[in-house]
């Protein structure tokens, strides 16, 4: 029998022994510190850990290992991945610090500026990553920051033109940071070269804001209190021209601009692209809070009981149906998810060590981001609701998980955003696979979406042993991926022909239409990849609720689209409660195999020891 | 053409008036003086703004004239709803005060007791009402206080048997109440006479808590801070015959039990049933809750341009279709349901006055409480999410409009368990509708549901003209109702009889069912009720949009029933797209229908004047 430890053998994956390490280091961090904080207290406090955390090793673990480091993305995405059990501030701050901070420096330098990462993984160099302005969040190529190249001087002068432009949200920034990898638009000779990356100096060493810079904290936030969001503008400041990050791009002693990439607008995506550990990230942070909210929610509708008379008095909450639903679905979903985030992190350690695909994985990292976060805000909400009044009081956790993460929808790229951006990789792909095919590949193409297309009548039903069977299940999630690309191609093409409206407002029209597009494309993925790992009856229950619910959430669509039948759809409906009755009692294994150690999840209802030792140990 | 000052008009209903100077007494009431507080400061400071609420004669507004009252319960309803757009910690400790303190006196207690409603309204008795417990949240039934009667002292014993009868999360309690109405089961002579209510007094004049009294705080929660919830232990407490509030059941002088209600269970009802005001206020507060996020998130939806560069420069975030969709579907509900409140209190007006359907009226009190308060969750965090990194700053009042109203999923009855209770309502008037038919009705309404079985075939379609056609969408959600209620009594007869499960088990094993059943009832009362308020262009789009988006995001189930066809359905979805375009440009128009003053909704972003004049003035 599957127990929790194997569960979480395969959560934990290749990186086990890390992760186990990060957890035990994080129990004896002292989380219970940042109780009853003042805000900057808090904020010395996570600067504190984020020491630790770069005492330990691990801040320095993706640098390469000329620069201190150990040249380990992979590793460095599950440390990160197990911090989101602990304090989100301290992930957020050290996240800027190691990754942002850091990853600028390692993935837009060259040989000169690594030197600097030694003292970036020890934090002895506190920095921040200054990319989002004001008026421009979401869209990082028309930012505003100037770089002026002053030929004479040999220095770029950085400056702030107006209030749009002024650097907003920067992480480490009030309080903390002493250096700023700062995105600016770049001016050589009155050549505009567009965005580029520059190091700028903020404090002194003993802390005081430089000449020409201007910092403003961002105020009191919904969470992540521990964290320093502050805004920056610039008066003219003057860097040596060795701080241009210039891996993609450089200026000569002689004031000549070269660069690796001819266009300015490649440039700025293989610029960006470079900074897609961040996204990745997040995805897996948020997979860990929508875990440490399961876990409470679960433990604790196994241990209440809804009444005390009569006829139920012994029954849990997890015995009722509804609890179920809202419980143990999205428990299915988040071992799902995890196989997308661990095959996401080695296509991306296998581009980052020169491998193909970087296109790819910029999609899958875009849209895995926003699935798994608005997975996590969904899980958290229910998983509180679930808890009653015991999810309302502070001590039980719900308020912090809930308050900390809820922006982890909206920064590294606001997940709309994000998802239309997946959908025009998966429309460019496909305008690309109609191109690739000839005549008779184009013939066999449009008969194999014909067949699919009539793959139900009306009348069609299917057997248990077909839907619980994986080869129907993907069947189901390939034709709708399909089926949607295939359809919005043809909606954009009416539009931008026959409507004549350019491509984007065109798109813009179906945007809807294109975020269905993009989270069909990460299901199907996300359950291509679970399926491989497989083993066992639990796992198989997981896999087959995790696939069946995704298919109900959204068969109006499968109905619309003759997959689904309508008393097909009604079977569906109460294989997933079957379902449903058949893990629940496997509830407490489930999230046992999340992995969370009491002192992480430190929520009182939630102790492990309590339920009989079908906790994470 | 329907301006903002229409639009609020029809919301503010009947008491406009008072509603306006609720809202101007609230603009100067100094709700900026909560912020930075400690939570002891900011727990006196709401005391200090419940006392004038007193002071201005809205505390007492719906007790008997003779009590220093208006005998308005209308009045105090809307006044309460309003001030769900203020602090909401003043709105619950206000609720407590007033409405479930003074509510317990006025609804339960006799002339002997009323005298008493002069110092709740002018708050010169801090009360509060200690009802739930720590081990029987949602079931008050099961309640295990103890109130044994002594003939020989004339005194009832209040009693704290053990931890799970400790009251819970009782507001007032911990820092300000001195006097409680506290739930008991009423024990004379030996014989249990099940529950009632007593008024016990919990502090001294001076503030001191009293002999075999024991209060603690709940502790931090996630929002509400300025309501000092409390546990209460009572040890052996005595307090006078007379304090028992006795007008469902006395105690006389010889010590002999007499109830004008006959047996306990109805006596019970009779007396939870008093206390629904409740509920009706939650439901109306919730509503609030949603418009000032969603007015928040609109105005900065038409000031926020999404892209700095090139073509959508000028392209506000409320252009964009998935904006409008998170948006305008919640801001076209938030009026629908509003009718359904005013009805609701209209009702519930009639049934204290004296008048017939009291049950009528508590299921739709639980049913709009639970759908109101979930509309109110997710309006809040699509809000929040559309407003990005501006969401998540402390100062435009996201993270207090959800932490403070988290809770009301919750509280007066958590969710899932009030729609059961509604399911419960309407299954047994279906049963009862059965046992009035004769056989010739009983023909004729089979026929008719044979009818409306086939309203569509499978290649049926609607025009535009039909979908916009009041009656159609009436029929729609009608059909729903009807269907689903039918299929539920159905599966509940197969589960009980062939099944043999009892009945409690079988509604368990269809709670997913049950809670479709009373979402379809409340959604169709709401529409029905809209509809009949509705007039020019803007309101008829609203209704069309509302009634459409119920419709398409329930279409699953009409295609199931054979009410959609594949076709039909794909074209109400477009129907719903083309009606956000057509709502689009009156998007500002429809939140300064709710009326919010930006004194009231403090949120930077979100100031009318700076709009052009479009907001709530």
């Amino acid at each position: 029998m599957t127990s929790a430890a194997d569960l979480q053998a395969l959560l934990d994956g290749p990186h086990a022994a890390l992760r186990e390490d990060t957890r035990r280091r994080l129990s004896k961090i002292g989380l219970e510190r940042a109780d009853g904080l003042s805000r900057d207290e808090y904020r010395d406090l996570v600067l504190e850990w984020v020491r630790e955390v770069g005492a330990s090793g691990d801040g320095a673990r993706s640098f390469p290992v000329a620069a201190g480091g150990q040249d380990d993305p992979g590793g460095r995405i599950a440390t990160f991945q197990t911090t989101g059990h602990a304090d989100l501030s301290l992930l957020v701050k050290m996240g800027v610090q190691f990754g942002l901070f850091g990853g600028a420096i390692h993935r837009l330098g060259t040989e000169r500026h690594l030197a600097l990462l030694k003292d970036v993984g020890t934090v002895d160099l506190p920095g921040c990553f200054a990319m989002s302005e004001s008026g421009h969040g979401s869209d990082v190529r028309s930012i505003r920051t100037q770089a002026r190249y002053d030929a004479d001087a040999g220095e770029f002068v950085i400056h702030t033109p107006d209030e749009t432009a002024r650097k907003d949200w920067i992480g480490n920034a009030a309080r903390h940071a002493r250096m700023a990898a700062v995105f600016a638009q770049l001016d050589v000779a009155g050549e505009a070269q567009g965005v580029h990356c520059f190091l700028v100096p903020l404090r002194s060493e003993s802390g005081e804001v430089l000449p020409g810079i201007e910092i403003e904290d961002c105020g009191d936030k919904m969470g992540l209190q521990g964290v320093d969001n502050g805004r920056i503008r610039f008066n003219a400041v003057r860097i040596p021209r060795e701080n241009l990050l210039d891996r993609f791009g450089s200026v000569d002693a002689d004031g000549v601009y070269s660069s690796p990439i001819p266009t300015p607008a490649a440039r700025f995506f293989t610029m960006i692209g470079a900074l897609v550990e961040g996204r990745i990230c997040i995805a897996g942070a948020g997979l860990a809070v929508a875990r440490n909210a399961l876990t409470i929610a679960v433990r604790w509708g196994e241990r209440r009981r809804q009444f005390g008379t009569g006829l139920d008095m012994d029954t849990p909450l997890m015995d009722y149906l509804t609890h179920q639903r809202r419980l143990l679905i999205p428990v299915a979903e988040s071992y799902v998810l995890q196989a997308a985030h661990d095959h996401l992190v080695a296509r991306y350690v296998s581009v980052v060590e020169g491998g193909e695909g970087q296109r790819e994985v910029e999609a899958l990292a875009a849209g895995l981001k926003a699935v798994s976060t608005w997975h996590m805000t969904a899980a958290v909400q229910d998983a509180r609701e679930c808890c009653g009044g015991k999810g309302y009081l502070w001590e039980n956790r719900f308020a912090s998980l809930r308050n900390d993460s809820d922006v982890f929808t909206t920064f590294e790229g606001d997940n709309t955003v994000l998802m239309q951006l997946v959908a025009k990789t998966l429309l460019s792909d496909y305008a690309q696979q109609f191109e690739d095919l000839d005549a008779v590949g184009l013939a066999r193409h449009l008969g194999t979406r014909q067949a699919s297309r009539v793959l139900s009548d009306l009348t069609n039903r299917f057997s248990r042993a077909e839907l619980l069977d994986p080869a129907w299940q993907l069947d189901a999630l390939r034709f709708r991926e399909e089926r949607l690309i295939d359809s919005l191609a043809r909606r954009l093409r009416t539009l931008t022909g026959r409507e004549k409206l350019d491509p984007l407002r065109a798109l813009a029209r179906c945007q809807d239409h294109a975020l269905a597009v993009s989270r069909a494309f990460v299901e199907r993925q996300a359950h291509e990849l679970f399926q491989a790992n497989v083993s066992g009856e639990l796992l198989t229950q997981v896999r087959d609720l995790a696939a069946l619910s995704t298919i109900e959430r959204d068969r109006a669509w499968f109905l619309e689209h003759g997959f689904l039948s309508a008393d097909a759809a009604k079977d569906l409906q109460k294989q997933v409660n079957t379902l449903l009755r058949e893990l629940r009692p496997h509830a407490l294994t489930l999230v046992g195999g999340f992995g969370v150690p009491d002192a992480l999840l430190r929520a009182p209802i939630a102790v492990a020891e309590q339920l009989g030792g079908a906790g994470s140990d």
